[in-house]
């Protein structure tokens, strides 16, 4: 079933569907508001995990691409010549994983982060002997809680630590903020910045990301580049929040209604192995499209449960397309997805990055 | 690194790592109390998805396997020869899949499940001329309202249809329970057995499942099968559950504190995509193992919180053990598992059955 136009309807299903008509308006939207914003665009590929469309990234004006493990980072460069410039948002430890890193950092422009000075030593003596030095951002929280260093003093001090350390150059800051943080990230930014380089050290990138806080992300001018992945597909939580419409969700699950065996219940094809457990804040696992009074009120794995206060008016063999909840992980569970253009299968792609977690 | 011993230490995480002597010692737990209960055991494979463990449960005295997809039935066959009585617990619809549900019935001794009159059609159409007949259960709703017809009577009158339906020949009744479900399975199956039998047809099988429920499946003296799937790994949920405790958790997930931002608050490399977002019921997202002062209250794809409320008294590169949520579908996220004995990595295993999901 290669290049060749197939109906979506003989597919069979569950299937992961990916218009790409879609994709390459979502790309080109989010570019335009990068290039207006003066920021470069460095999309996460978590999203789609696919060399493809990444180089559609590329091609509509990313500067890189991001990964959160190595092994993603080394797929997606295997898969796609043109991917020249990579940064890791991960605190990579091990021997292993330093090694593999060493040889990613001779095929690309690498760059990592870290939030602490363990990360940082293991990162220097591996890279000490190195002709080319790896650049490390130092990662920060400014408000979301999970990594980064707490204070713009600690981003300084690190900052030092790293400029300090054989076989690594200081590559700037990062942050992962809340969907609301754009103030957060200007005020905690600009701080650390002013402090590294009163000790004469250059920041030469500070970067932020999320599609959700990207609407904003024009309201923290200290930045310099941005990550976002979910944007080239969104989902069920980027609709809830406003953020796109249905029509701008270009992945899709098709699935069929396998039982219908109560006047308002319908059972599909797929479950969490498929849509994931991911609620995101959100109630029920997805989006029946055209069907606002469904509820996917209950998922076992290879099970999803169509809940109507009505009839349900869905019969056994019937489609249905479901927007999931959170479109990244839904990439995560399927070893290809099927590429559409104007309605149409036109190749099956397989998802190269899916279930790198090292 | 096949076949020989690697000390868990040296693994690079996150990591997936099965005992087998614990799954040993559960396999002959569970197949002596089936034994003692007079109930043949049918494992399902969708918590393993290993053909060397669907072995081990065949030589403990299991029947044949239970799968829920056609795919997944394909690569446990293809992988262990052994196995030669196959029961797909699904409504099965679609050309592509009967095809393929063909091609393994020359292989196995097959049988599968129909909750309605349009699956059994398709079943018959596609069945009718192979010299072979299908055997079909019907799936009946016992309380847990996903599939299953909602009445003895709806399960006799399937029953008939499949009867007399070309190329099939009625295999019997099947439900998947609630937790607490015994005698509603035992009074649901009671009844329809009857029905069916008072019709001039056999009723071969009555099958029953659920980990949960199985320390009661005595109290359904009707049921003759019994599908059990978690049993073989135990997860938190079935500790949550009484079912089980810590040390018969044969499946945890091994994984790196990469970061330490704050003195209650650790950071480790396993999120979604290992531990996955299912909670069954439960709060957190899994267990750390010699540490119940520690929560898993947040993950994301590459990253698990660990909150406590005293000092969480790790430091970076640190290991933990966690014990999941769900053994299932932590297996479904990994192209491969280790093996341990004793304590060591004796070596990896692919998870073949991995994201078979049509």
């Amino acid at each position: 079933m290669d290049d060749r136009t197939q109906a979506l309807a003989q597919l069979t299903t569950p299937a992961v569907v990916v218009d790409l008509d879609k994709v390459e308006r979502n790309i080109r939207r989010h570019q335009d508001y990068a290039n207006a914003h003066g920021l470069k665009l460095r999309p996460h590929i978590k999203t789609h995990k696919l060399p493809r469309i990444a180089e559609m990234q590329l091609r509509a004006g990313a500067i890189g691409i991001t990964c959160q493990k190595v092994s993603e980072a080394e797929a997606m460069v295997a898969g796609m010549p043109q991917i020249k410039d990579v940064l890791i948002t991960y605190n990579i430890l091990g021997a292993e994983k330093l090694e593999r890193l060493a040889a990613l950092a001779q095929k690309v422009r690498l760059s990592v982060v870290a939030d602490n000075e363990t990360v940082v030593a293991g990162l220097s003596r591996r890279f000490a002997g190195e002709a080319k030095p790896l650049a490390v951002l130092v990662e920060c929280d400014t408000g979301a809680h999970r990594c980064g260093v707490a204070t713009p003093e600690d981003a300084a001090a690190l900052a030092q630590v790293i400029a300090a350390s054989p076989g690594l150059t200081f590559g700037g800051l990062m942050t992962y903020p809340l969907p609301d943080g754009a103030a957060a990230v200007q005020d905690f930014m600009t701080r650390a910045k002013a402090l590294i380089e009163a000790k004469g050290v250059a920041v030469p990138v500070i970067t932020s990301g999320g599609t959700p806080s990207m609407a904003k992300a024009g309201d923290a001018p200290v930045t310099t580049e941005y990550r976002a992945g979910t944007y080239v597909y969104n989902d069920r939580s980027l609709v809830a929040r406003g953020a796109c419409t249905w029509d701008d969700c270009a992945l899709t699950v098709l699935a069929t209604v396998v039982s219908v065996p109560a006047a308002n219940r319908a059972i599909i094809d797929a479950g969490s192995k498929t849509l994931t457990s991911d609620l995101l804040g959100l109630q029920g696992y997805g989006h029946v499209l055209g069907r606002d009074d469904i509820r996917i009120d209950q998922l076992s794995e290879e099970h999803g449960r169509l809940m109507s206060d009505g009839p349900i008016d869905l019969k056994v063999g019937d489609q249905v397309r479901v927007v999931p909840n959170h479109a990244c992980v839904v990439t995560n569970m399927v070893d290809q997805v099927y590429l559409t253009r104007a309605g149409d299968v036109i190749t099956t792609a397989p998802v190269v990055a899916r279930g790198r977690v090292t």
